[in-house]
């Protein structure tokens, strides 16, 4: 979107269920018309705000009419609206009302500002890879979808292991034995994969992480492949076996069938504030800042 | 059961569907037989091998009756029975026709000789413990079991995290979110919780492993109690979570659920050939007594 | 140290060079000479401190003198006191200026009131358990030393992999290719250990961990062993070797010397505050307290 | 090298003191001459060998006029080689007398054959990266170096932690105390740092891994960047701090020494037999082809 440019729609999503939220979201409104903008709401969001008068549209009419999406809520929310959203060409922009996100990182307190800095044309853009994947069960395919964090093959509760027979490339690479396989974006490198003793990826590497879930071999470790890669996981054995994508959609597996995961031609595009950094990001959410106290400098008994 | 004593029962379990099995095992029976023991048969196993007029028991006619168990199959068979025989005073001889496990140690082209030292009384003895849980709801049990590897509190698999509320000798521990919380016995080091990323623990420990299943807090590790502790888990949230027993009996929870766990007074003996090592064991289930060549010691280029 | 019983000796350590600390060792003085309290200065501390016409004493003298030390400072000035002090049998109370650390766990704001407590026998009395080491080369004792928290045996720099050939109670364990090897105590679970991918330890679990750094074989994984183990370490290969004592000590070791480690006869006792959780501890020192927000409870993508 | 194009150089280095070697050696020289090829010994091998009338060179005059190299020996042997050789563009080859490693994939008994087939066309070619780094000290570079697995800045053996200040692409990542920080390749991710708890990283990823050893904070997490980064180390606190490039050659550090490093232009060409597969010697390198008894599949009581 060029810089000051009046005459654009902008759509506006926020997280259901947010106690305090109609005063920020007024807030934004009033903003966004002063400033000319073209203000329409994701039509769940109207159903669940009640601010007559605004007007209302589904996700796909915003991918083709909005110039620029606007996610209140927090990063389950942008996760949900990003994966509807990537087919279109529209950025997002994510505003947090409590603890800040991977994805929505703007805090409330700021939201005015950084949206006029955004909207002057001062943003950082940046673009963020998808997955998509195609479950395929005698040679028909049965279920898809995209994933803006990952696609996870798991076990059960009640189901001992999972093994799975995994392929990159037309090349066999194992055969599994494990609750799971995590396939994750750079974006998805911050969710379940690192809970799952994944590396983090820069969003910008062209990587594609398979972090296996507490995996039977302790050197099935997890590996960062380019994105370019064809991978298909094969249901062997196991009871209860689903795919998810962003543990958002389901789809339950039988044996035999396959799961082919590729990098989507998709992406998506996150606009921040100038002067936002992915490590200032980490640093936060990880505690990476937290210094003990000074006497750990001297020794290793801290 | 003292050396040479030949008015003793003896009891033998066998593992289902084994090609080839029915072999060793008439050669077990005959060695048996002959140095004059009685020999009971586990009543799946008689009902399974077809071996005609062998006399078959319960397994809790045989922890009134047998002075020793057999146990011929893999580690999964020897912990159905020993979960089984704790409340008796039985010890377990595991005899394992393929890959060696680490309950059933005896491999079949040695497990004459073997039987033939340890019912002379030249027997490694070796106790390990086990752990029982009750689930209580609205004040009454409504689930409990024994454990001799580990009881496992888990999400399903379509269902995000679950959220458990720890306590440990009523002190408050933590809320852990995660894929879920495996409580093991140092038996059960070696098996799930050693996939989740906890330590090994020595039979000989007097010690509880507490290892969480993917855990959202990075510094939500692995944390090893004392074998006196009393753990108290309440399900908070979480959808479809349910608790296992050696992953063989299952009860699903809900919220408020509080699962309790501790040492159980039962004790099970495994008897091994002298010469016994638990680090044998180990070196040679995890690949220990591999070396790469020489010139890795010269360089870290291995 | 019974309640209320005046006519006794406390002993009193400060962390050097710490701005401002001053004022607080004066009250804590003033304190306990009200109270009727002998005071006895550790004599580094009295050298450093400069408070005119109090009495100083080594520690050996304070071992045998003192009812009661107090130490002011982090882990690290403690960790130091804690080994010196250990086979005497004084208990120490612990108070940190800054962050809170393991074992210095009152704050500078709230130590009378905490300090009042404990002398008037409202004290949480815990026993931490000791390593000792002895480095025999040729049949001989060239080396020895106790540690609090962990021994351990290193490469230098410069040097490839250290191989350590490891045996407990008499049994082969393994050759060990790493960086090198920690043997540590419940109360070095926090420390060392535990960057290295180690457990957490109860204080009161009778264990001793034995973790790995950067181990070659991903299947050398930290394992706890009963603290009555009796663990020799061998160095077979490596270049710059040498072993530690709670990284306040050092010795530099040949090719073939064997590093004999067991748990001490002697046991240092820490004095909490009554109420005093080693729970809220790990909680606090480890940020498990800290929630994300609401919806990371719906979905995956936290 | 085109295919059956007679009229080439082919140079070889052989790893010094290997027992049995000089059969092998001569076999292979003997087949390259019969098909026509000029044969040139690196100058170390030759003064090693002891083989009369064979041409000896540098490796940088082999750089310069050979079309291809063999390497006979282990992985910290090509490493070497490969480091030296890269500036110039010579494929490689390696033939490995012992158990197979990452880069000399080819075992002595195919040596032939697989040399036929490389020589004839049928390679499967593939380039690895490198790093370069440059230790700068009051404005002035004072070392620097090329790596083919990994730049590694670590502290000395008895020296508590090292605090090192990272950046990357002129943004503050973090300030991290740890034992040191391996910097690696995707071929180093097979190597210490994988030890280190990093992942593996595909030979055609454009990543550069960042492997922290041992780090104090719990989420100081190992993380993939994209190869096109520029990663700034400063030494902030720590004694006997060093840099190493594939641990083979060192630089002492002093506090606020910067290390800055990126991807060398420079890339290593490996020559395999066609159907080589990165995925086969993962499997044969971690043991991933290693299968427990059948009745695993049953239960998680492995």
């Amino acid at each position: 979107m060029p810089a000051n440019d009046k005459h654009k729609t902008i759509a506006l999503a926020v997280r259901h269920n947010t106690a305090g939220i109609e005063e920020p979201v007024r807030s934004v409104i009033g903003f966004l018309e002063q400033a000319g903008y073209r203000i329409v709401l994701e039509d769940d969001t109207a159903a669940h705000l009640g601010l007559p008068g605004m007007e209302a549209l589904s996700i796909e009419a915003i991918g083709l009419q909005a110039d620029l999406m606007i996610v209140m809520g927090g990063d389950g929310t942008m996760l949900g609206i990003a994966r509807q959203l990537a087919p279109f060409d529209v950025p997002l922009v994510g505003i947090n009302q409590g603890r800040l996100g991977f994805m929505t990182d703007i805090p409330i307190e700021r939201m005015l500002p950084a949206l006029g800095e955004i909207l002057g044309g001062q943003a950082f853009e940046e673009k963020r890879t998808l997955l998509e994947a195609r479950v395929v069960r005698d040679g028909a395919v049965i279920a898809s979808g995209l994933a803006v964090n990952d696609v996870v093959v798991a076990r059960g509760a009640g189901a001992g292991m999972v093994e799975l027979k995994v392929s990159v490339d037309e090349r066999f690479m194992y055969n599994q034995r494990s609750d799971g396989l995590i396939i994750a974006t750079p974006t998805g490198s911050t969710a379940y994969a690192l809970s799952a003793g994944g590396p983090l990826m820069h969003p910008t590497l062209n990587g594609i992480g398979m972090v296996p879930i507490a995996p039977h071999a302790l050197s099935n470790r997890p590996i960062v492949l380019p994105d370019s890669s064809h991978i298909v996981i094969e249901v062997v054995s196991g009871r209860d076996v689903s795919v998810n994508f962003d543990m958002q959609t389901f789809a339950s597996l039988a044996h035999g069938d396959q799961i082919l995961i590729q990098r989507s031609p998709d992406t998506i595009t996150f606009l921040h504030p100038e002067g936002w950094s992915y490590y200032d990001t980490l640093r936060e959410k990880l505690h990476w800042n937290e210094y003990p106290s000074v006497e750990g400098k001297l020794t290793k008994g801290y």
